[in-house]
């Protein structure tokens, strides 16, 4: 479930402009601040039911723009490149031509 | 014209699969081939109003998808910045704290 909520965090983020004010709300409210079902029922004034519905809807609409645009795929692999380009740059040696593929790499993702 | 062609390409590149197959068809036919409206129109048997139409519709929908996401213009701020780091890497100094103040631009652009 916290694996659930990390991706969905991720995905929200990447395509929240993507969904109606009312979807944002919700997904917002269920996922970044933690309110229960009934929470957000109570403060919309409809029932449970319909906020678990639309939650549900747009947690399928968010993995369906992941699958056409891939933008959170993406990012994971860019942030693995950042990192191991870090790295490289922290050590002592000289690696140019290392950091040069990595950044061939990353030209690619795009 | 060029630039709009240009940029229609690359909009379309970014987020063709968000589109309809008809509205794929008629994009890719008239700025990927160089159709003209004309001959969409013959080819798909439609007048050459709707597919003007539908053009320009769905240049609005690229426009829009754009302003949501912005893949496009980071895009070219992150070629800018692939550039800038290849040509530090190339020169002969010692460059990695540049090289590293660079990689976190980048980073930020995610």
């Amino acid at each position: 479930m916290l694996e659930k909520t990390t991706r969905m965090n991720y995905l929200f983020d990447f395509y929240h402009s993507l969904l109606t004010p009312k979807q944002s709300n919700y997904m917002s409210l269920y996922y970044l601040d933690d309110f229960s079902l009934g929470e957000i029922a109570e403060e919309y004034e409809i029932s449970r039911q319909a906020v678990y519905d639309n939650i549900k809807r747009t947690e399928v609409m968010l993995e369906e723009y992941e699958e056409k645009l891939q933008l959170f795929q993406k990012f994971q692999e860019r942030t693995k490149i950042f990192q191991k380009m870090k790295e490289t740059l922290q050590s002592e040696t000289d690696s140019k031509n290392e950091l040069f593929s990595m950044l061939e790499r990353l030209e690619k993702l795009d």
